[in-house]
């Protein structure tokens, strides 16, 4: 039987085979209906017979003592390596009882990774079953599932968004989580678990892999690198998928700004763009559209910058291309930079406390609780951005940040000092702001080739390293900067990623977040191009991603930059 | 001489001619020079030769009498079609010397326009002058201008933005400011100028042809469509320029956020589109992308719905959706909203005397001023709409609804409304809002294969219409629902376009803005989906504008729709 995806033109595009849930009822553009059948390259290693090769034994990103008690079982771990076999395939009768989660905030490509480790079933292992755990890791411990045949995962191929099974943000962490997901482990008798997601889902892979050994259950747990900000990467991970659509949608509306900005020539365009933690996104999107201004969270920390420092270097260049005879421009910022200054994590880590054993009363006798320093900042904050510091905690009790329209309240802090230097005469330009959020748009675009390919090899991947008896590793994709055909396949323990956080006195495992490198390439490379960026217009417009033709296979240069400094 | 753009990544991108200013330092990213090279084809009828047939005489979209009355010399000219003519072209040998000037806010596909006329002199009456008026109409009035050659214009091909001479709003109004007009016209010893603008623009246009032939000049004007709201077009002109890429760039955002918002299953985007005066872009963008809910401002006009119409429209769907488990959603909002609903112009109307008036006091005494029925409309709004109110008016003394943010101020009542529902027990559901506004990031983007051809062809054909002696029509490319080879190509009288408003007791001639027609094909087919649209999720992504392969020639619906009702 052969059924049809109608297209939104009305054309009919012919399915393989039947959906059955899922995108069944989708109408698809004709765009989306072109990637479905877009033929997903897979690298030489993964094409042909293979077998698994170790490496020396791992140790970890810091404090191994503390990781090796956290992980008995699993530390020390080698990576594991495919090459070439000859004849004979890993383990090729076995079939195999296998689950797929995703977990946290959506990135472009996903449905790639969960496509991957289908074909390497079907392929490799067949009359494998693939289950596919529903709403994130809440669907493990709840046991909520669908099993995913081909005819249900064929819709979702290269295609954006996580809601082939959907995602969360539950995590596994107490006594009683651990059960529920040993119980689910056993009932469906998993041999193994794919857990897809960023740092904090990878940890609680590993926190599953360890405790199933401990318990002597068989289910294997294998992690795979996902997420648009960037910041879960190491030497052995290059990149985590989906940093490469992501950053190429908001490159996109940055360009366009960018010309929008210099034909108009009157409007000072402030972006913010999504990434909380790290500010990889923004300095990625910076090298692809070469901005005015970029400010990267990371610099402002290491330099201990203040809020009036960021603004005065906002406001200096302002003035200086105003005396250029530019009174436009295009201002990048992270999401996460409040985050980033020192003053204002104070200011907020003292609000945190206020808000939770003090009430906040309407004359504002609360302010008394804060310390000098932090009344005067609060204060010297536009009110909207005041009113936003107060708004409720996310679940970890932290301030939302991407509720913080830390755009808006820069633009109202430069027109402040503008004026003031107006008034003293060293100012003599028009400034206008207008301001920009890009984030939700990009977390669920259809995935780049690079981010459909790299998926897919991730998922591949996954599959050979479960079928291969591993545990507690991270798939890991290499050689990223040669075409697919050359990339390398593996897994690298996830303990070897690992340091301690002290948290409630006890020790706890955590990937450390990859921040943006002061020495890094990428940044450097940047900062010995910003100045000219700053006061000549060197704008560059990315344009719309493109599948077909020859921009169509292009590699980012965080990337590309990282990749050629370590070679 | 061949000098090279150098691209993103480095590479070279050889130039046929060197560009000598303007984007001569630029650096382009691949897809930017890929399209360069990009070759436009032109409507068969232009690349043999051609001659100009006219039909019948033309009378008035309104108060005929008026407008002849207005219009002297031009009132009633015939539209003007190019066919085939066998051997010989028009007036081969005569040199021209004509202006070109772009007028008001970007569009995609403006240089194309420029491309378009310039070639045709190159082709059709070589030795000819074009002169490109910097900065809007103030270049014609102070006689800023470049003489555009082929190697400043190359740079520009297919791309976006008004760069290559940027535009203004200024007008060409007053008897001096027409002097002035006069004055370049006879320095300049021009031939023809060609005005590239929406509406107000092209009325513009042709008050000065009107105003060239009453003095006896040669200068002939002709008009262009251009507009990324799409509400210039009549029959014979039927899209203008730009609207289709606009759509297609915020219909692949609005595709994103949908993909999102069901991946998410939390968050109900608003998203706010550009478009002050018609809703053309929302529900193109509707009918690409199928959201659970748009607001036609056209229709909440027709219906004299209030606020609070609207709000409960949002709300009763809210409500369904989520008793159907559905706790999310896509709503899509005209730029111009609040301009539609009765209640709110009036108060506008009224602050707007206010603050041309009176002092507008902290303490609130200002709003003694108002009616009963705004006070309490001004009291039901959120505090920061109201401070958006009370903003700076534009140049015309207009609100700037641009700045009004309308997709935060129904979040707010949308929210509000749901509380009182909750405590009633009639809903059970959970809300979280996240607001959007795309608007600049369309205006300058690439512009898709459409509207590169469409303005090639405008441009190209507006060179005949000039060389062939016309003057006060519009440019006019018909047939666009076919290949581009069978388009057809003429001018269409602007007097045509015409009806008076009475301003300060005078008449003055408009083109009238084409509104949503309720009665017409593309709202009839929004309508007749909407309500499955917002129970059922039948989102589509259209995903980026692609350049090449089959997916890159589409039409936009809204176009297609309303061929497809004429034919």
């Amino acid at each position: 039987m052969s059924p049809s995806l109608v297209t939104n033109n009305g054309d009919v595009a012919t399915v393989k085979t039947a959906p059955v849930a899922g995108r069944l009822a989708a109408v698809y553009s004709e765009v989306q209906t072109s990637r479905i059948d877009h033929a997903l390259p897979l690298p030489s290693v993964l094409r042909n017979p293979f077998k698994i090769v170790d490496g020396p034994p791992s140790s970890a990103a810091g404090n191994p003592d503390e990781i090796a008690k956290l992980f008995p079982n699993l530390f020390g771990q080698p990576s594991a390596m495919l090459v070439p076999n000859g004849a004979d395939s890993i383990g090729s009768d076995q079939k195999l009882k296998i689950g797929v989660v995703l977990s946290g905030g959506q990135a472009p490509g996903g449905h790639n990774v969960i496509s991957g480790i289908f074909d390497y079933l079907q392929d490799c292992a067949k009359g494998s079953i693939l289950y596919g755990f529903r709403g994130g890791p809440a669907g493990i411990m709840k046991c909520k599932y669908v099993e995913l045949t081909a005819d249900y995962i064929y819709p979702y191929r290269n295609q954006g968004g996580f809601d082939m099974i959907c995602s969360g943000r539950d995590k596994i962490e107490t006594p009683e989580q651990f059960k529920q997901a040993e119980e689910t482990a056993v009932k469906l008798d998993l041999d193994g678990l794919l857990v897809i997601g960023g740092d904090d889902s990878n940890t609680n892979a590993c926190l599953l892999a360890e405790n199933f050994r401990t318990k002597n259950l068989k289910t294997q747990v294998i992690g795979c690198p996902k997420t648009i900000d960037g910041d879960l990467k190491c030497k052995e991970v290059p990149t985590s998928f989906g940093f490469d659509t992501a950053c190429r949608i908001y490159a996109e509306m940055i360009g366009n700004v960018m010309i929008d900005a210099r034909s108009t020539g009157k409007y000072y365009h402030f972006v913010r763009l999504m990434g909380r933690a790290a500010s990889h996104i923004t300095l990625e999107c910076a090298l692809q559209t070469h901005p005015n201004i970029t400010i990267i969270g990371e610099e402002v920390a290491a330099k201990k910058q203040t809020l009036k420092n960021v603004t005065d270097y906002i406001v200096d260049v302002v003035c200086k291309r105003a005396e250029l005879g530019y009174n436009y421009g295009v201002i990048l910022i992270p999401e996460g930079l409040i985050d980033f200054i020192p003053e204002v994590q104070q200011l907020i880590a003292e609000l945190n406390e206020i808000l939770a054993h003090d009430i906040v009363d309407e004359n504002g006798l609360w302010k008394k609780k804060l310390t000098d320093q932090s009344l005067k900042l609060f204060e010297f904050l536009p009110q909207a951005i005041q009113e936003q510091l107060m708004l409720e905690r996310d679940p970890h009790g932290n301030v939302q940040v991407a509720k913080i329209e830390t755009e808006k309240m820069l633009i109202q802090m430069v027109e402040t000092e503008l004026d003031t230097r107006k008034q003293a005469g060293s100012y003599k330009g028009q400034f206008k702001g207008q301001s920009h959020f890009f984030g939700y748009e990009g977390r669920c675009g259809l995935p780049t080739n690079f981010d459909a390919s790299y998926c897919y090899a991730l998922g591949y991947g996954a599959g050979a390293l479960l079928h291969s008896g591993k545990t507690g590793l991270i798939s890991s994709v290499g050689n990223l900067g040669t075409p697919v055909e050359e990339w390398t396949v593996g897994g690298t323990a996830l303990t070897s990623l690992m340091d301690v956080e002290r948290r409630h006195g006890k020790f706890k495992p955590v990937i450390k977040k990859a921040m943006v490198e002061l020495e890094g390439a990428p940044f450097k490379k940047f900062s010995s191009m910003r100045e000219e960026w700053a006061l000549k217009n060197c704008y560059i417009s990315p344009g719309p991603i493109q599948f077909v033709g020859p921009v169509s296979n292009a590699v980012n240069h965080t990337l590309l930059l990282e990749l050629g400094a370590q070679a």
